[in-house]
Order: C-alpha cells, then structure tokens, then sequence
C-alpha cells in the first residue's frame, strides 16, 4: 500500500524549483506553423531535450541529489535507468562531487553510456529486462551503500519533474491540455503534480508506444499491469507504473493514447525536419498521437512536453533497412 | 563604385524590426556547459535554426517583401538563392499573398526544394555556378518583371539580418565577440549595422569554409576577390561578396577565419549530438573556427550565430562513405 506521506506535494515541487535552479535551464517553448497547421493545434514544445544532460531528468536528480543530507555524501547516490535518468544522476552527482553508481541494460545507446561515463558515472551492465535490472541493482547497492534514487517511482524525484510544467504554465497561458509521453510515469506525475494545483482545468493527456503499452492497459484496468522487457524504439519509455506514478496517473490523467513504432518515428523525423530539434524517439510519442487523434486536440492550445533529445546520431531509426 | 545612399542605417534595421516582428520568430539563445568547457569561452548560440523557414535569411526575406509598394505586388519578387534566401523570399511572398520566382542550382538539396513549393515559390534550376546562375535570373526576371530580392547584396536584406543581433543583445549582456558564417556576406553585414552602431567594442568575426574562402582571401587582399563554384560541405557559403557587404566587412569586421570541411561537420555532428539543435553545415563553421582557435576566445564572452538548419536527413555528412 502506498503510504500517503511519501506522496509528493505543490509545496515539496516549489522547493525543488529553488534547490534545482542552479543547475538545470529553464527550457524555451517553440512554435511552429507547420505543425500548427498539421494538427489544426495551437502547439507549445517545451523543449527538455535542450535541458542540461539532455533530457527532463535532470531536474529530478538534481533534486534528489541536493536535497541529501551530508551524512549520505560519502556514500554518493545510485540508479538503474534506460537512459536519460542514468546521465541526469551522474550529472547532477558530478556536480555536487559525489560518486554515482548506474546499472544500465547491456543494450542501451553507446551514446548514452559514454555520457554517463563523461559526467563521471560509473556503470554495471544489466539484461535488458526489468527482473535483471533490479537484480543486478540490489547487489551495487548492498555493495556501495549507496543512496538509491529511483528513476521514477520517488517523491524527490518527481517533485523535481513537475518544475517543468511549472515553468510551462509561466511561459504559455491558456493552455487547454498538456500531454507528454508515459514510461515509469515520472513526467506525468510530476505534471500532475503541478498542473492538478496550479491550473486544475487543464487536460493531461499521456503518450505511449503500442509495443510498450502497459500504462494505457493500466489505466483501462484500472490497477498496475507491469510487463517484462517490452520492445519499442521509444527506448526509454519500456518501464512499468509503480506506486506512486501509478496514484497520480490513475487520479489525474484524462486519456492515455497510443503510436505504433512507425508512427513514433515518422513524428520524430518531421520534428527533426521541420522544427530542428534533435528529438529521441521517446520524445515523438506525443505528436504521434496528436496526429492519429487530430479531433482531439483540433482548435486546442496543447502544451507538449518534448522529453529528451539523446539519440544515437549512427542509427537513426529512419536509415535503418 | 558604391551609392552611399545604398548604404542601410540602423534606423532601417530598427524600422524592419517593426516591420518583420508578425512575421519571424524571436528565436532563442541557448547555452552549453560542454560546449564552454571544450572550448573555454563562455559560447551563447543565437538559434536562427528554429527561426521560421529553418534560417535568419526570413529577416531580410520579410523586411524587403512587407516594404514593397503596392504597384508592385502583382508581378511579385524574384531571387536567386544557394537555398535558405528561396526558402525565406517564398515564406514571405507567400504571407503577403503574392508571387515568387525562384532560380536555383539543380544540386540544391531536394529538402530546401520541396520546402520552396511548399511555401507557394516557382523554381527555375541553373547548373551550379554564379554565372549560370546570374544568366538564368536574368531570363526569369525579364520575363516575369518581379522585383529582384538579391539574396544578400540589398539593403533592405541587410536592414533585416541586422535584426539579428539587436534581439542577441538584448538577450545576452556583456558580449566581447559575436562570430557568425560568412558567404556572400549578408548576415555578417546586419551584424555589423547593428553592432558597430550599438555595441561598437563586441569584436565581429567572420567564420568561412577553406574550401570557399574567398573572402578570406579578399579580406586580406583589401578587395573583393570572387569565385566561380567552389565546393563545400557548408552549401550556404559559396557565393561571393558584393559590393554592399564587403563595404561592411571591410569597415567593421576585425577577422576571417578558416576551417576545412572535415572540422565543419565535426563541428555540426557536436552540436547535434550535444545541444540537440539541428544546424546544417554553413551554420557549424563558427563553432568549427573557434575549437581551431581557442586562444582567440578564451575567457570571453561570445554570441554565435546559427545561421540555419535546413538539412536532408537523408545524407547527413558524417555518414559518407
């Protein structure tokens, strides 16, 4: 059962926005006519990929890693992650000069590997299955003592998330929705967190792949179902719900829709195209489904949390075959 | 010789700000702690890749389109353009509703084609130097009447590019170096209105391809010296100064540097994969000349210009051969 004290809170989200400040951007938000007239939207990117280690993680890790008491610094901080939340830890740690121990799947981008290393992470490879992970993660831990930040499923964690929809809501007025994509539900708790607050009349909608759509049957169902090393080239999105995600998605999102692969990577290319903004496939999971749901969000002023831009610049999914 | 009365004057950039304000983004500045610490100055990229048609050339585009008279509407405005000035002058003509005639070389990238007629431009194609080129305008402009929009040998374009860096410096305190591409020298010309006018102490530089370094080799020589196609990576900077730009460079610019193409992709494929922002190679060749010569930038504060992100996804440079 969750426990209702960890559940994180406006006033924990405004603490994050100081602590954190420092150390992150305030992202800009792009327009773009062409999308614009695409989707029949009024579309507002807030752009996370220009975010400082490349994604909205950061400002979660930066939260989390500020905010440890000097008895915990020795010991330094550690994660598993696909990705992005493994290089936002390793930067924010690289900052505060503490050490940082990330077990990452065997299988994920060499790019991000190498920046995780750059920022001065140290690595253990895992399966790239949740069950090896988590594995794989009790033993780093039992071994360094170290302070776990969970990518997603931490208060600390997604107070920090929520500044991002925080500064949306100071950058863009009138928004009628905000949607983002849905892994671990970290970006869309912490969205719920401040937009169910500071702006409760406005839709959240979540985004998802098809191949790795636990969250939208989660939903449906209306409890977590958790699935095993899905495949997606939205790579950072394969994590189940757990607890505390799952309270603020099942009590704050209006829809979760869906995107094929293709689809994904389509709206991936046509940002990269038309807006020249390096987006991961992650990323593109919103205007997918913006475009396969043009009714939806026509005549709407749509707030799209664009996530991450850490991609592999020698395999981009559209040279592949 | 030059008509002093030619010359544009800050208040023409002033006024085509007001001018052109509906019609252009006020793109933003982005900042990268990897980027300063590679090159140890403290770099602030004005991105005019996010700018509307993908490049600052909608300016310059919008500044002479929104002042034509109305007699002249009808027949509407003609160019010849390496690619972003076609893409800009067909933007505009097609916001004020009238006609755009297009002469570009048939090597042009299919992407800065496809995006000319879809903004409602005509092409003509010429072989890929600036004689056929100026042959082939000559024929279109005589058939059609239009008013010729010189990609960058107009004062009404330069008032404009000059728009530029009146937003950087209002964005960015304290600048000691703004450094920006150079070709046939229309956004380095603004750059110098502006400047030399409001910021008289910022140091302006050019940054060129070796492998187009023409006015390089003017610069030196203290006239212009111009060449018939020269190749490089970087497709916007081929083209020759004029008499309008090199007054400008040859009053206010204090230098040009070099990098060779292989530095200029290095250079773009960074960006891309460190700051997520997508510039084509023409727009790499400033950062490219400041990692050649970082004493020059070292400890200083220096606003770089990203011209453009106009690219085909499809034949990424670093993915030759």
């Amino acid at each position: 059962m969750l426990d209702i004290g960890t559940i994180p809170t406006y006033a924990d989200m405004l603490a994050a926005h100081e602590r954190i400040r420092p150390y992150v951007h305030r992202t800009p938000v792009l327009t773009s006519a062409f999308m614009d007239e695409l989707t029949g939207a009024s579309l507002f990117f807030k752009c996370e990929n220009f975010q400082k280690a490349g994604a909205f993680k950061v400002r979660g890790a930066c939260n989390a890693v500020f905010g440890l008491s000097d008895d915990m610094l020795a010991r330094g901080v550690a994660t598993h992650s696909s990705g992005n939340h493994a290089l936002s830890l390793s930067y924010a740690a690289g900052r505060r000069g503490i050490p940082c121990h990330v077990v990452m799947p065997r299988t994920a981008p060499e790019a991000k590997k190498a920046a995780v290393r750059g920022y001065g992470g140290t690595i253990t490879e895992c399966e790239p299955s949740t069950s090896s992970r988590e594995a794989v993660f009790a033993r780093v831990q039992a071994e360094t003592g170290a302070e776990f930040v969970h990518p997603y499923n931490d208060p600390r964690v997604i107070a920090g998330q929520g500044t991002c929809s925080r500064e949306l809501l100071d950058q863009v007025e009138d928004l009628d929705i905000v949607i983002a994509p849905i892994g671990g539900g970290g970006m869309i708790s912490g969205t719920c967190l401040t937009l169910s607050h500071a702006a409760p009349g406005i839709d959240i909608i979540a985004a998802e792949p098809e191949q790795a759509d636990d969250a939208y049957r989660s939903f449906k169902a209306g409890h977590i179902i958790a699935d095993d090393a899905p495949e997606t080239v939205a790579d950072g999105l394969k994590v189940p719900l757990k607890d505390l995600t799952w309270h603020f998605v099942s009590n704050h999102v209006a829809d979760i829709l869906t995107a094929s692969d293709a689809e994904i990577v389509a709206a991936m290319r046509l940002t990269w195209a038309r807006m020249k903004a390096v987006m991961e496939p992650s990323s593109a999971v919103p205007l997918a489904t913006i475009l396969k749901n043009k009714d939806k969000f026509a005549g709407k002023r749509v707030g799209v949390i664009v996530t991450g831009g850490n991609v592999d610049l020698d395999k981009l999914p559209w040279m592949k075959g």
